[in-house]
């Protein structure tokens, strides 16, 4: 009867969604705030205790709720701090689950944002049932959630399952926030697509595109969408580059943990069969002959807001009474 | 009292090795023979039949054995097959576990022999007590078994840990049983260090080597083992090369798995300290760094031949009655 609701919240490099959820996955509210407007995270706290005490009043109040699931980029499932996050302005390592445990009185337990969004698929999404499946998350930043054996894996500090961070072109594009060169996050994230696109303009003047029109600050993800949408040419190629260098990632991805399938979450997916063809076509090319034809390349099938918030959520269903 | 003795039988790219193993992990007799002398599967276990019959008179018969446990590369755990060995001449799919079962009239299970060594170091050898570590073995070929949450990753058919054929540079040295360019398995293999150092003999005349004094068709991995050993400039650089290339992908596998410690096992460990320093430098430089300084890198404890069929062997202790 009572504590039959559960809190998920997904910090993300741009927005924090939260949500109140029911034990059937429904949302029963939620809410969004930018992420990076506090340098200060008990300013972002505060910020996020006014939305969440609103919601929460909505549901009746807090003694209904059982606690509080958090995904947030390098969070630890061990320990509940966020630790060294590339794509976030607070620095070094933050303890916010005993924050937010403190600020709201309900027990708290986070992980990282991709680790929650492979808890949504693996519960309410497309790998139902599945024991051995990978989640990439294509956003601000790429992530990855990986279930093998049917458990989540952490790895012994944690921090398993940074696939946006693996090195896919030795010695290729600057990576800003971590200064590594060639991570597959250079390419693959909203800001990797964007640079490809700026570098193409310049570099293939002779390809024509709807995109010459725009400077080059304005230059940014969905309107490369749009305009691959349209079918402009320029736009196509740059899908088609970071559909190469994403499944060539895939396939090594898949010669480690060999999942039954991989589902691909988050902005970049938007572009449907213009993204998954030339990923499909490089992962396959790039696969050992025994792993050929045998990974489900999946879109998530959850929708991009809710997914977070679910799998967050299920992090406080599996919390002990 | 009966049943107190397991057959562990590891088949390698160059060699097979066997042995009788007691529940302590003493190998009360072993033997070898080359595993590509016979193109027919069938010539192989009638020799391989031989050797063993003998080793089992020697333990007194059949009925003191539990079952057989075998490593194979790209061997199957779920069906027992080898299913497309680049390193074995026998193509396609062999099902070994069946038709070893029928040779010996005894249970046979199989695995990746990686898989196998991995078994090995987790009940004898330097992973003793872990839950997360991953093991490379780096022989004819370059393989990998991954333990998460203290259990091996099979993946969803079985071929989970092909690490030795993710690719570490895009468009890199062809490996020419897999057709794959720039695989870690055509650089650090035993096969890769000699081309290595082939290539080095030809593009660095600058370099002083005691390798020069051989024909290239005489240079080999033990022959640069021994000229490291002797302070030899290009050696070393084999060597620095190697590791350079091996201590990235390790890092690449780290932010996969976040094991506790990765254990390195076979011939290329033998330089000790001229591999493991470029290994740990470069593995250690492509971390992010919520990564670094935490990985434990290790030498196998156990020896050489012994894991192996260490391995193999608990693979039938665990077998169901």
């Amino acid at each position: 009867m009572s504590q039959q609701l559960a809190v998920g919240i997904d910090i993300g490099g741009t927005n924090t969604k939260f949500g109140i959820v029911d034990r059937r996955g429904n949302i029963l509210c939620d809410g969004r705030m930018l992420t990076n407007k506090h340098e200060d995270v008990n300013c972002f706290l505060d910020e996020l205790h006014q939305h969440m005490s609103v919601l929460i009043e909505q549901v009746g109040g807090s003694e209904n709720i059982k606690g509080i699931g958090v995904g947030a980029p390098n969070g630890n499932f061990y320990n509940g701090n966020i630790e060294y996050a590339p794509n976030l302005r607070w620095k070094g390592v933050v303890p916010l689950a005993s924050l937010l445990e403190k600020k709201f009185s309900l027990p708290t337990v986070l992980t990282n944002d991709a680790n929650a969004a492979a808890l949504g698929e693996l519960i309410y999404g497309a790998a139902r049932g599945m024991k051995d499946f990978i989640v990439i998350t294509l956003g601000t930043g790429v992530g990855s959630g990986i279930v093998a054996n049917g458990q989540l894996i952490y790895g012994h500090d944690g921090f398993a399952g940074e696939l946006g961070h693996i090195i896919v072109i030795p010695g290729g594009r600057l990576h800003p926030g971590t200064g590594a060169h060639g991570s597959l996050e250079a390419y693959a994230s909203a800001t990797g697509v964007t640079n490809t696109a700026i570098e193409f303009l310049s570099t293939r003047p002779e390809v024509p595109s709807l995109m010459r029109e725009h400077s080059k600050e304005e230059i940014n993800s969905k309107l490369i969408y749009e305009a691959a949408m349209k079918g402009d040419p320029l736009a196509m190629e740059v899908y088609e580059y970071t559909g190469q260098i994403l499944g060539a990632a895939l396939a090594n991805f898949v010669m480690f943990s060999s999942p039954e399938a991989i589902v691909l979450f988050g902005g970049l997916t938007q572009a449907g069969d213009v993204i998954m063809k030339p990923v499909r076509e490089h992962m396959e090319k790039n696969l050992l002959p025994i792993f050929r034809n045998k990974v489900k390349l999946l879109f998530s099938e959850l929708k991009e807001s809710d997914a977070a918030i679910l799998g967050a959520s299920a992090l406080a269903w599996e919390m002990k009474d």
